[in-house]
Protein backbone atom coordinates (compact mmCIF):
# COMPACT_ATOMS: atom_id res chain seq x y z
CA UNK A 1 0.00 0.00 0.00
CA UNK A 2 1.17 3.08 -1.28
CA UNK A 3 2.29 5.53 1.90
CA UNK A 4 -0.14 9.28 1.85
CA UNK A 5 2.05 12.32 2.25
CA UNK A 6 0.92 14.33 5.49
CA UNK A 7 2.48 17.36 6.55
CA UNK A 8 4.69 16.60 9.62
CA UNK A 9 2.71 18.36 12.80
CA UNK A 10 5.73 20.21 13.50
CA UNK A 11 5.68 22.06 10.38
CA UNK A 12 2.03 22.27 10.13
CA UNK A 13 2.54 24.33 13.37
CA UNK A 14 5.60 26.54 12.66
CA UNK A 15 4.44 27.45 9.39
CA UNK A 16 1.32 29.02 7.57
CA UNK A 17 0.05 27.84 3.98
CA UNK A 18 1.08 29.84 1.53
CA UNK A 19 1.16 28.40 -2.26
CA UNK A 20 0.53 24.63 -3.75
CA UNK A 21 3.51 24.31 -6.69
CA UNK A 22 3.22 21.07 -8.52
CA UNK A 23 5.70 19.77 -6.47
CA UNK A 24 5.69 21.08 -2.93
CA UNK A 25 3.65 22.91 -0.31
CA UNK A 26 4.91 26.42 0.09
CA UNK A 27 5.07 27.49 3.54
CA UNK A 28 5.60 30.88 5.71
CA UNK A 29 7.62 30.77 8.90
CA UNK A 30 6.22 33.33 11.51
CA UNK A 31 9.24 34.84 12.07
CA UNK A 32 9.34 38.50 11.19
CA UNK A 33 13.01 38.97 11.51
CA UNK A 34 13.65 37.28 7.63
CA UNK A 35 10.97 36.16 5.09
CA UNK A 36 11.53 32.34 5.55
CA UNK A 37 9.55 30.18 3.18
CA UNK A 38 9.50 26.13 3.84
CA UNK A 39 9.14 23.75 0.57
CA UNK A 40 7.80 20.35 1.65
CA UNK A 41 7.58 18.36 -1.41
CA UNK A 42 3.97 16.06 -1.50
CA UNK A 43 5.45 12.90 -1.00
CA UNK A 44 5.47 10.45 1.83
CA UNK A 45 8.52 9.15 3.70
CA UNK A 46 11.11 11.28 2.29
CA UNK A 47 13.95 12.70 4.63
CA UNK A 48 16.64 13.40 2.07
CA UNK A 49 16.39 15.19 -1.54
CA UNK A 50 18.47 12.38 -3.43
CA UNK A 51 15.80 10.21 -2.58
CA UNK A 52 13.37 11.54 -4.64
CA UNK A 53 13.13 11.05 -8.16
CA UNK A 54 15.19 12.65 -10.77
CA UNK A 55 11.93 14.63 -12.83
CA UNK A 56 11.14 15.62 -8.43
CA UNK A 57 14.86 16.41 -7.81
CA UNK A 58 14.68 18.88 -11.42
CA UNK A 59 11.16 20.03 -10.36
CA UNK A 60 12.47 20.62 -6.59
CA UNK A 61 15.19 23.24 -7.75
CA UNK A 62 12.58 24.83 -9.96
CA UNK A 63 9.98 25.46 -7.79
CA UNK A 64 13.32 26.70 -5.21
CA UNK A 65 14.35 28.99 -7.66
CA UNK A 66 10.63 30.28 -8.51
CA UNK A 67 10.06 30.90 -4.73
CA UNK A 68 13.54 32.23 -4.42
CA UNK A 69 13.37 35.36 -7.31
CA UNK A 70 9.79 36.04 -5.93
CA UNK A 71 10.93 36.00 -2.14
CA UNK A 72 13.87 38.06 -3.34
CA UNK A 73 11.91 41.06 -5.30
CA UNK A 74 9.07 40.90 -2.25
CA UNK A 75 11.09 41.34 0.27
CA UNK A 76 14.30 43.39 -0.98
CA UNK A 77 16.51 41.32 0.39
CA UNK A 78 20.29 41.36 0.09
CA UNK A 79 21.05 37.43 -0.17
CA UNK A 80 19.04 34.15 -0.41
CA UNK A 81 19.89 31.54 1.91
CA UNK A 82 19.09 27.60 0.76
CA UNK A 83 19.14 24.97 3.18
CA UNK A 84 17.97 21.32 3.47
CA UNK A 85 18.75 20.06 7.39
CA UNK A 86 16.31 18.47 8.56
CA UNK A 87 18.27 17.16 12.35
CA UNK A 88 15.06 17.95 13.84
CA UNK A 89 12.48 17.27 11.72
CA UNK A 90 12.89 14.22 9.61
CA UNK A 91 10.48 14.85 6.57
CA UNK A 92 12.06 16.43 3.57
CA UNK A 93 11.70 20.27 3.87
CA UNK A 94 13.49 22.96 1.80
CA UNK A 95 14.51 26.39 3.25
CA UNK A 96 14.33 29.42 0.81
CA UNK A 97 14.76 32.26 3.37
CA UNK A 98 15.50 36.05 2.16
CA UNK A 99 18.67 37.49 4.55
CA UNK A 100 19.57 41.04 4.94
CA UNK A 101 23.18 42.77 5.78
CA UNK A 102 21.70 44.46 9.09
CA UNK A 103 19.44 41.26 9.96
CA UNK A 104 19.82 39.61 13.84
CA UNK A 105 21.90 36.62 12.19
CA UNK A 106 23.86 38.25 9.25
CA UNK A 107 26.29 36.57 8.30
CA UNK A 108 25.57 33.64 10.61
CA UNK A 109 23.03 30.95 9.40
CA UNK A 110 19.13 31.57 10.43
CA UNK A 111 18.93 27.68 11.93
CA UNK A 112 19.78 27.45 15.07
CA UNK A 113 20.28 31.36 15.44
CA UNK A 114 17.75 33.36 18.84
CA UNK A 115 14.03 33.12 18.85
CA UNK A 116 11.74 33.92 15.89
CA UNK A 117 9.31 36.82 16.62
CA UNK A 118 6.18 36.83 14.78
CA UNK A 119 4.50 38.95 12.71
CA UNK A 120 1.92 41.14 13.53
CA UNK A 121 -1.36 40.21 12.26
CA UNK A 122 -1.69 42.98 9.71
CA UNK A 123 1.63 42.50 8.42
CA UNK A 124 1.66 38.90 8.23
CA UNK A 125 -1.44 39.19 5.89
CA UNK A 126 0.41 41.60 3.73
CA UNK A 127 3.09 39.48 2.90
CA UNK A 128 1.24 36.82 2.63
CA UNK A 129 -0.38 38.73 0.09
CA UNK A 130 2.52 40.15 -1.74
CA UNK A 131 4.21 36.51 -2.12
CA UNK A 132 1.47 34.94 -3.29
CA UNK A 133 1.09 37.77 -6.37
CA UNK A 134 4.37 37.59 -6.69
CA UNK A 135 4.42 33.85 -7.23
CA UNK A 136 1.74 33.79 -9.49
CA UNK A 137 3.59 36.21 -11.29
CA UNK A 138 6.63 34.54 -11.95
CA UNK A 139 4.62 31.20 -12.68
CA UNK A 140 2.70 33.15 -15.48
CA UNK A 141 6.14 34.60 -16.84
CA UNK A 142 7.30 30.84 -17.33
CA UNK A 143 4.43 29.23 -18.82
CA UNK B 1 33.97 39.53 -23.44
CA UNK B 2 33.03 36.33 -21.93
CA UNK B 3 34.27 36.76 -17.65
CA UNK B 4 35.90 33.53 -16.53
CA UNK B 5 35.22 31.03 -13.92
CA UNK B 6 38.15 31.60 -11.47
CA UNK B 7 37.45 30.00 -8.16
CA UNK B 8 37.28 32.18 -5.31
CA UNK B 9 40.82 32.75 -2.94
CA UNK B 10 38.68 31.67 0.10
CA UNK B 11 36.90 28.78 -1.29
CA UNK B 12 40.96 27.62 -2.53
CA UNK B 13 42.39 28.56 0.51
CA UNK B 14 39.56 26.56 2.92
CA UNK B 15 38.96 23.54 1.05
CA UNK B 16 41.17 20.93 -1.09
CA UNK B 17 40.13 19.67 -5.10
CA UNK B 18 38.05 16.64 -4.96
CA UNK B 19 36.57 15.85 -7.97
CA UNK B 20 35.53 17.51 -11.21
CA UNK B 21 32.14 16.90 -12.68
CA UNK B 22 30.23 18.42 -15.45
CA UNK B 23 28.98 21.45 -13.97
CA UNK B 24 31.24 21.35 -10.49
CA UNK B 25 34.34 21.41 -8.68
CA UNK B 26 33.74 19.12 -5.67
CA UNK B 27 36.17 20.17 -2.84
CA UNK B 28 36.91 18.86 0.78
CA UNK B 29 36.58 21.33 3.59
CA UNK B 30 39.86 20.42 6.09
CA UNK B 31 37.46 20.16 9.13
CA UNK B 32 37.27 16.37 10.38
CA UNK B 33 34.11 17.35 12.79
CA UNK B 34 32.14 16.30 9.32
CA UNK B 35 32.88 15.32 6.48
CA UNK B 36 32.10 18.22 4.51
CA UNK B 37 32.15 18.58 1.08
CA UNK B 38 31.20 22.02 -1.14
CA UNK B 39 30.47 21.84 -4.82
CA UNK B 40 31.14 25.34 -7.00
CA UNK B 41 29.69 25.64 -10.54
CA UNK B 42 32.22 26.56 -12.64
CA UNK B 43 30.60 29.44 -14.23
CA UNK B 44 31.39 33.25 -13.81
CA UNK B 45 29.48 35.54 -11.78
CA UNK B 46 26.91 33.25 -10.25
CA UNK B 47 25.67 34.65 -6.60
CA UNK B 48 22.26 32.75 -6.40
CA UNK B 49 21.20 29.11 -7.59
CA UNK B 50 18.62 31.03 -9.61
CA UNK B 51 20.96 32.87 -11.85
CA UNK B 52 22.05 29.07 -13.43
CA UNK B 53 20.15 28.52 -16.97
CA UNK B 54 17.67 26.10 -16.29
CA UNK B 55 19.55 22.81 -17.68
CA UNK B 56 22.61 24.09 -15.02
CA UNK B 57 20.15 23.89 -12.00
CA UNK B 58 18.88 20.28 -13.14
CA UNK B 59 22.69 19.52 -13.22
CA UNK B 60 23.53 20.81 -10.08
CA UNK B 61 21.09 19.02 -8.22
CA UNK B 62 21.99 15.65 -9.79
CA UNK B 63 25.62 16.41 -9.04
CA UNK B 64 24.57 17.51 -5.51
CA UNK B 65 22.32 14.04 -4.92
CA UNK B 66 25.57 11.64 -6.19
CA UNK B 67 27.91 13.44 -4.00
CA UNK B 68 25.22 13.57 -1.27
CA UNK B 69 25.19 9.58 -1.80
CA UNK B 70 28.81 9.38 -2.09
CA UNK B 71 29.00 11.00 0.86
CA UNK B 72 26.11 9.37 3.13
CA UNK B 73 27.97 5.80 2.05
CA UNK B 74 31.53 6.79 2.58
CA UNK B 75 31.29 8.30 5.68
CA UNK B 76 28.80 6.35 7.44
CA UNK B 77 26.49 8.98 8.34
CA UNK B 78 23.20 9.78 10.01
CA UNK B 79 21.95 12.60 7.93
CA UNK B 80 22.89 14.80 4.75
CA UNK B 81 22.86 18.99 5.43
CA UNK B 82 22.21 20.69 2.21
CA UNK B 83 23.37 24.30 2.03
CA UNK B 84 23.60 27.27 -0.15
CA UNK B 85 24.47 30.53 2.16
CA UNK B 86 27.13 32.71 0.36
CA UNK B 87 26.87 35.34 3.11
CA UNK B 88 30.42 35.50 3.18
CA UNK B 89 31.94 34.16 -0.07
CA UNK B 90 30.08 35.66 -2.70
CA UNK B 91 30.74 32.82 -5.52
CA UNK B 92 27.84 30.89 -5.56
CA UNK B 93 28.84 27.45 -3.82
CA UNK B 94 26.76 24.69 -2.54
CA UNK B 95 27.49 23.00 0.72
CA UNK B 96 26.90 18.90 1.48
CA UNK B 97 27.96 17.91 4.66
CA UNK B 98 28.24 14.36 6.50
CA UNK B 99 26.34 14.93 10.14
CA UNK B 100 26.52 12.58 13.00
CA UNK B 101 23.82 12.53 15.69
CA UNK B 102 27.14 12.18 18.21
CA UNK B 103 28.79 15.57 15.96
CA UNK B 104 30.09 18.90 17.56
CA UNK B 105 27.17 20.92 16.04
CA UNK B 106 24.33 18.40 15.74
CA UNK B 107 21.07 19.18 15.57
CA UNK B 108 22.42 22.50 14.57
CA UNK B 109 23.59 23.73 11.25
CA UNK B 110 27.68 23.16 10.90
CA UNK B 111 27.93 26.83 9.70
CA UNK B 112 29.42 29.17 12.17
CA UNK B 113 29.17 26.51 14.91
CA UNK B 114 33.02 26.01 16.65
CA UNK B 115 36.43 26.01 14.73
CA UNK B 116 37.29 23.72 12.13
CA UNK B 117 39.44 20.87 13.24
CA UNK B 118 42.18 19.44 10.36
CA UNK B 119 42.49 16.16 9.39
CA UNK B 120 45.91 14.61 10.19
CA UNK B 121 47.54 13.87 6.99
CA UNK B 122 47.08 10.13 6.94
CA UNK B 123 43.09 10.68 7.47
CA UNK B 124 42.85 13.42 5.00
CA UNK B 125 44.99 11.11 2.47
CA UNK B 126 42.13 7.86 2.89
CA UNK B 127 39.48 9.73 3.38
CA UNK B 128 40.23 11.94 -0.35
CA UNK B 129 40.82 8.29 -2.19
CA UNK B 130 37.70 6.69 -0.96
CA UNK B 131 35.33 9.80 -1.53
CA UNK B 132 36.95 9.53 -5.23
CA UNK B 133 36.21 6.24 -5.46
CA UNK B 134 32.77 6.17 -4.15
CA UNK B 135 32.28 9.18 -6.58
CA UNK B 136 33.76 6.98 -9.19
CA UNK B 137 31.21 3.78 -8.60
CA UNK B 138 28.08 5.84 -8.20
CA UNK B 139 29.32 7.79 -11.81
CA UNK B 140 29.48 4.45 -13.87
CA UNK B 141 26.20 3.08 -12.22
CA UNK B 142 24.48 6.34 -13.48
CA UNK B 143 25.73 5.02 -17.44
Amino acid sequence: MTQQFQLHPRLAADTLALYSLDLCEVRLLNDSRFPWLVLIPRRAGMGEVHQLLEAEQTQLIFESSLVSQALLETARADKINIGALGNLVPQLHWHVVARYKTDACWPGPVWGCGKPVPYGEEDLQTLLTKLRDALQTNLKARL
